[in-house]
């Protein structure tokens, strides 16, 4: 066959085999929602919940209302339809003749939410300068901290997972992942002055709580002990619980749904923790033996 | 200096310098294969192999078949110059004289494998679903897991791995690296029905063996012993091999080219192997020792 | 209310609430550095240091100095604005009246380093060629490797670091980090023939140093002990000291600013050290005690 044949043979083949693959022909029925719209929606949401920072704009008092007005309209604006779309679909609980007036009102709660999350966001930039000694300034945790990142895009799609809004939060907090190597559920719960420094490889799952002036280091999961029941688990409660004023360091593992890390606790690094911890404990993972082997000391050769 | 003389000075030093640098040098003879367009040939790929989702294509079963002839016009159009391009470094052991005839022929086998990789993502899909109570339908999956866009991009980057193209297998693999933060070398074996959850820290290497049904978590390394003989091992098998239905948790470790993991075998979180294991063995890794510090109870003080 | 009566009140609450908030209200005094701008100049000075790598030219020795000259005259034009934007924030140390001749001076001192720079990095690749049995070419390596995008970045961050600007390094180190998962302080002291394999969640804090031909894996983590003191802790060493010749495998975590690790030291994977290592010694994590349950041997029925 020449290459022409070839690409016409396997055009034919993926039309008519996606025919017979349900997966595939159900985002026929449904149009879904937009992923360039949503990050647009996210980035229009920072300029608005930390307005200067992120467009060059110099604002004064004065002009502060026009630029915010014309912000949030323009959320409404590209939100609306996406959330139509999103409760359109299939697997949305929603029936489709609300869909559109339920869009509206979610659009209304979020945007009269901002001034609360905003309020949420500041304590989280306070956290991270005085849990910090790097952070030279609060400018540079709001410009350039992945961890901020994360969770102002977690605190938005909480508020749409809340309003059972299919799939947008996911688009939503896997943005923010792939940006930042964090990947907070949008279901969990999470206080106010909650930092993650570095944050590479955290993991927090979905149905997570977590208390106020928390601090989390890379690499920390706070899973689930099994998914081997798979789609049988959904809703249930199987990631653990976070009370206030706990510190958990770097590449630390706090797995299960009735594990509760008691207020004041600090977890030092590389614990794997699978049951409750009282308040106010202290752990610290007693160091692996370690085999040192030393040539000059042991006289042996070695080699790796 | 004034900083006209001292962009001068660098210029004359740079360009100077780099003439007498073979690696740099290497760059004049030959020309590289542009990183921009093998990543909108991805793009095309994704849109071939899941119709529908991420264009805000509606299709019919009638215009579908349109649709992927032209998408696979455009495949071929945009990958065929540059894995010629590729086949014409100093690195290929193709003769430059049957590069462009050898190019035409990768993609034309690379094409007709698309309804075979179509099915194998499909299964991918479906072990997600199962495996994650988290997801909420296949739709998420497709559109926004990190997982299976690294998978996806490795099942591509496989075939033009096993043809021997140089650099292009490496440039896709690394696209999906830095948007997921999953390393899968295009080297590695993986069979059916492979779910990757979250995600961020997976190291998949080279050599590396995986059967059907295998779940791996975020931060899970399936990696080589030692690489100190450096170059001198290239080639060698040292990574492991993983049997089918095995499970391995948040970031464990297995490594070395003679390890194997049986059948059925489950791991548990933070487990460091270098041996095989048994078929249907469940390993769970006792947890360290830990210190545990509380004032209330040992009424003593304490500082981290 | 209606959508429009919402959106007017939360623009209102937004823009006082903005005004009584001070992190936000310092926004307005000063322009902040544009991370767009920044970006394109890292990209210039990427194509200035490895020429013929990244924009598809094809260069003579005769051109490339024209090439090299138009680079820095661009990078000049670009950079020296936001160099001066950073030094007028409050956070800086610099006499606003100097602003603008320490940022040409700053600027000048960056160009003229570039000779050096690209010394430094083509020993990265050669370490990097030498380390990794996977790496194939070098060419390879330039184009592809997070590792070497990371160890750029920083090489060019810790430049202006030491020059005292502001907000931009840590802009730029944020950058790579997003892109790669590698998080290295621009304050950190780096030798020579340094090599990231992988690299996803290595984090490298600002005081930490390390010496010549040192080898780093994916999820290494050079920290603090602690940073409970926050603030306190700024400027204080609290981070390790690597040695030369020193290769530290996967997921291993070296802590505390008196932390020395010796001369030609292995670390093997998973290890978690807190105390001086002597020179030469190779360190393997006794493993942990795993518990097997196989219901073949055991006759046991198990499940997770």
């Amino acid at each position: 066959m020449n290459i022409d044949e070839i690409i016409q043979s396997a055009a034919k083949e993926l039309s008519v085999n996606r025919c017979a693959c349900e997966a595939l022909r159900s985002a026929d029925s449904c149009v879904l929602p937009n992923r360039e719209m949503i990050i647009q929606v996210l980035t229009d949401l920072k300029k608005a919940i930390f307005p200067g920072y992120f467009d060059g704009e110099t604002l004064t008092d004065a002009s502060a209302e026009y630029y915010e007005g014309y912000l949030l309209t323009e959320i409404y604006r590209k939100l609306k339809p996406q959330i139509e779309i999103a409760l359109r679909l299939p697997v949305s609980n929603t029936d489709p003749d609300e869909a559109e007036s339920r869009a509206q009102a979610v659009c209304a709660k979020l945007i009269s939410e901002l001034p609360e999350i905003r309020r949420l966001l500041m304590c989280d930039v306070e956290a991270g300068f005085h849990g910090d000694p790097a952070a030279k300034s609060r400018a540079e945790i709001i410009v350039s901290y992945p961890g901020l990142l994360a969770i102002f895009v977690y605190r938005i799609a909480h508020i749409l997972y809340k309003e059972d809004i299919p799939l947008i939060p996911r688009i939503m907090t896997e943005y923010a992942h792939g940006k930042t190597g964090i990947d907070i559920n949008s279901g969990a719960e999470i206080g106010e002055y909650f930092f993650i420094d570095h944050g590479t490889g955290v993991v927090i799952g979905e149905t997570t709580v977590i208390g106020n002036h928390v601090k989390l280091y890379q690499g920390v999961t706070l899973g689930a002990l099994s998914t081997r029941s798979g789609q049988e688990l959904s809703g249930v409660k199987r990631h653990p619980t976070i009370r206030d004023n706990v510190t958990i360091y770097a590449n630390s593992t706090v797995l299960g749904g009735e594990t509760v890390i008691g207020n004041g606790v600090i977890i030092g690094g590389n614990a794997f923790i699978t049951k409750s911890i009282p308040d106010y404990t202290k752990i610290i993972v007693k160091s692996p033996e370690m085999i040192f082997k030393n040539p000059r000391i042991s006289a042996g050769k070695w080699e790796i």
